[in-house]
């Protein structure tokens, strides 16, 4: 398990010419291991976006002790991003086709003046947001649904339908407000698009019960603008337990 | 009401070469007003150390609604800065000499892995504490003391008698802890050093019940090491409520 303050970072994935999260532990892994390994991410989060508990895996030639891997790990990797757990997994184990759920958080900061030591993990919303309103939509958008119209719009995949468990609005307006979202599938800025709606809700620009339409139109154009990344962060990745772990 | 990210600025108090709080303030009031004032802080923060309840006084010559300073105020200083609150104050008020009490915090991270998101306001202790060990301990520094033993070397100041109304540790240990100090006037380092002495008993090498020799002993050497700055944050100044504001 990871945990990154991706503020500094150009997101998860390798990319020529940007310091990524991938790209520093697959560094870390060639100077501990002298292996190029590729290390897979559960959830490939864009720039700026936090993680408390992303999950990855790695096939490293030699067998390490994991708890010797994560101090060594640690001893290495810069202090905006750390190790929290590490543990030998199955064969063949891909953290990012066996992930059966995420859960994502977005944070604001809804007060009239900005807050310095919540900017990092938070974006700030000046005008009192109606939290009635916001929940409202938010459980329109929970279920199984086509999502086209959160996906970032040039964003190909084989299917735009994914099912969300849950999402939550807590806390209250004029103080810190934290959205939750879980789901089995996330599409490219889809939490960010759903954020992005819901502050539009919560200041009165649209209907709560506008959802339904929204989601039916399939159509990005239709819902609201992609909130900062600096407010999103991965709290955690679920797995199915396999069989001899059971037993 | 000021709170600040204390990461990037020299402390409060204005030095030559050093980008602090009270330079920043005062430069920023002189660009929305054309006047040079100085700003009276509560409590001369540190280096790295944070404030989410700092309170400062400026007398100005010209007459400013408070809710317009405010927003004018945080339209011009940097992210790391802002006003929370700003109100008109009774003539010849002085936000330190006013000052009745204070309570500052001070965040720790017990995990044997460091973590990336607490970095910047929590000190990272990788072995778990000995938190009832740590508790008995804080319970003997509450109180009015002569606190010379945890004075930094070399300041001055009249008296080195201050009173604790309480020292607190809340959290579990290998988890999030905090450790808040509530006094009516503190010496410089005095609550760093404070918890620096905490964290050799909750490391098992200092006894709970040492620390009315180490008081009495007057002798900044018996005391632990100076925990370092950013777990530090000034949370609240008391004051007095003077008569109008009581009718």
């Amino acid at each position: 398990m990871l945990e990154y303050d991706g503020r500094d970072f150009a997101g998860w994935q390798v990319q020529p010419g940007g310091r990524t999260v991938q790209g520093t532990l697959e560094a870390a892994l060639l100077r501990l291991t002298g292996q190029r390994a590729r290390v897979v991410g559960a959830g490939r989060t864009d720039a700026g976006v936090h993680a408390e508990g992303q999950v990855a895996s790695v096939c490293l030639a030699t067998r390490f002790a994991a708890p010797a891997l994560e101090r060594a790990l640690n001893a290495v990797l810069p202090e905006d991003v750390a190790a929290r757990a590490v543990e030998e997994a199955p064969d063949g184990f891909d953290a990012r086709r066996e992930a059966r759920a995420k859960l994502y958080r977005y944070g604001l900061w809804n007060g009239p003046s900005p807050s310095p030591l919540r900017r990092r993990e938070s974006h700030w919303v000046p005008r009192p947001l109606d939290l009635p309103a916001m929940r409202e939509a938010a459980g329109a958008f929970a279920g199984r649904h086509d999502f086209t119209s959160l996906k970032a719009a040039g964003s190909q995949v084989a299917s735009n339908v994914r099912t969300l468990s849950s999402v939550d609005v807590l806390g209250s307006a004029g103080g810190e407000i934290r959205i939750l979202v879980e789901g089995d599938g996330f599409l490219r800025h889809m939490v960010r698009n759903l954020v992005g709606t819901l502050l539009e809700v919560g200041a009165g620009r649209r209907a709560p019960d506008s959802i339904p339409a929204l989601l039916a139109a399939r159509d990005r154009a239709r819902a609201g603008p992609t909130a900062p990344a600096g407010g999103l962060t991965l709290v955690r990745v679920h797995y199915q337990i396999r069989g001899p772990r059971l037993a």
